[in-house]
């Protein structure tokens, strides 16, 4: 596995890759990698015969005052579960190859990003889709890889994707939970081991939900409240968001019919976390 | 030559060329073609091995009252002009095409857009750089040509693809003229005879300026009143802006040292005329 920290190794690999007849299978990551990237990285080696690996904390994703310098940098182990998990080459470029000059040009997806985290974290997703277009151009995959844990991100790329007609396939992964069910994420280095019991009540609540819809509750008003009650029970857990919307538009619901998206985000100790389930 | 409507035939038909080994140049315009985009062409045609010209009439970039219905449509003697001018394949596609569903994402490039013709035509350039992004990804060219004559819209695009690591290389091509000097464009089909006539004035006074400063004179506001006063001749121009600036980041300079781009936008009858010279 190869080790590239400039454009130009990254593009070159890539290059011969696909001299070769390789499939590029791409997925960006910020480190401090998990089960749960392992699990998208080993889908793509299942998929694409030359997997890339990106490593790279992007400054412009994070909103003033977050936590940009406190986020877990850990190459080394990265390196490690990328290899271990199949990957081709990771790509870790420092900030300012990444960002040489003041950024001045930005690609931004109006709507999807205007509620549920994009009303908490001004400027987060233009950052994020504005990277993932410098970075699709960079590696130039057949198809990235993203975990539905970010489920608005997730539906923010894929309408980016879309719009400006770029050449490759977005593939969104289940999300890989701990056995106490809590969403696989880099913030929960953050946690306490008491924290960590306190946060299974997240997917704990999600889990409710479900069972209350399939029972035949479609108000979401009334489910979004049972939740509420549930997640009370963690002392330390301050709820963000709790909503209820539709797949595609990601816009509130006020009644279920067929499918919906139930989104929460919660502040618990240091970590932010979020996590989500199709019902 | 090939008339692809669709986006998958002219993927289909850049795909085969570069498995043949051929190299890809680009030359998007919104037709009406004249001299100055057949010079695209041939340019394009000696450096590349298959060369595609793309004929948009693009809505995104028209603000709203401005030219969009009446913008010539003129798709037969466009043909005509690019075989002739050696294109291996024209990509028109119907605006349904281009935007099957409402466009919510948006490539911007700030700052550089703020001012001359920014400052006039709001929204103009983000419609110009979202649907540069969208043929940049549907042709996959090697090189794309733009004409000089449209200097802040080529600093622009220029600076887009910096920006965002677009695989591809622009070329700034020079301005064609009729042989009184009036820039070639598709808005000089507005123009009457009488008005095509006044026209002329338009470059003497970037001339005017560049004798000026050849002389010596270097205070912009001073090159900027001889202009005007020229221009005054033309009973029927009337000038929307004339500057001078820095080359590269397009802010207005108070003294020239070095080099700077002199740029002008007149409406003059139907037509709104921009030229520019670099002294």
């Amino acid at each position: 596995m190869k080790l590239c920290k400039t454009i130009n190794e990254i593009r070159q690999a890539v290059k011969t890759a696909r001299s070769n007849g390789q499939t590029i299978g791409f997925v960006p990551t910020m480190g401090a990698l998990h089960v749960g990237h392992e699990t998208l990285i080993k889908q793509a080696a299942g998929q694409c015969g030359f997997v890339v690996v990106s490593i790279f904390v992007n400054p412009t994703q994070f909103e003033p005052g977050s936590d940009y310098n406190a986020y877990p940098r850990t190459l080394d182990a990265d390196m490690e579960l990328c290899k271990r998990a199949g990957a081709s080459a990771v790509f870790a470029p420092s900030a300012s190859e990444m960002y040489p000059q003041e950024v001045i040009t930005w690609v931004n997806v109006e709507r999807l990003t205007d509620g549920l985290c994009g009303q908490y974290r001004p400027g987060h997703f233009k950052g994020v889709t504005t990277v993932c277009d410098k970075l699709f151009n960079i590696v130039l995959p057949d198809k990235a890889y993203f975990g539905q844990k970010d489920a608005q991100q997730l539906a923010v790329i894929k309408r980016m994707v879309a719009d400006l007609n770029m050449p490759l396939e977005i593939i969104g992964c289940t999300t890989v939970r701990e056995e106490s069910g809590l969403a696989m994420s880099s913030r929960n280095k953050y946690l306490t081991d008491a924290e960590k019991k306190e946060a299974a009540l997240i997917y704990a609540s999600l889990q409710l939900c479900e069972v209350l819809f399939e029972a035949g509750e479609t108000d979401t008003k009334t489910l979004i409240a049972e939740m509420r009650k549930l997640l009370a029970n963690g002392s330390n857990i301050k709820v963000q968001y709790i909503e209820i919307v539709d797949t595609q538009n990601l816009q509130p619901l006020d009644k279920i019919a067929g499918s919906a998206l139930v989104v929460i985000a919660a502040h618990l100790g240091k970590a932010r976390l979020i996590d989500n389930i199709t019902i």
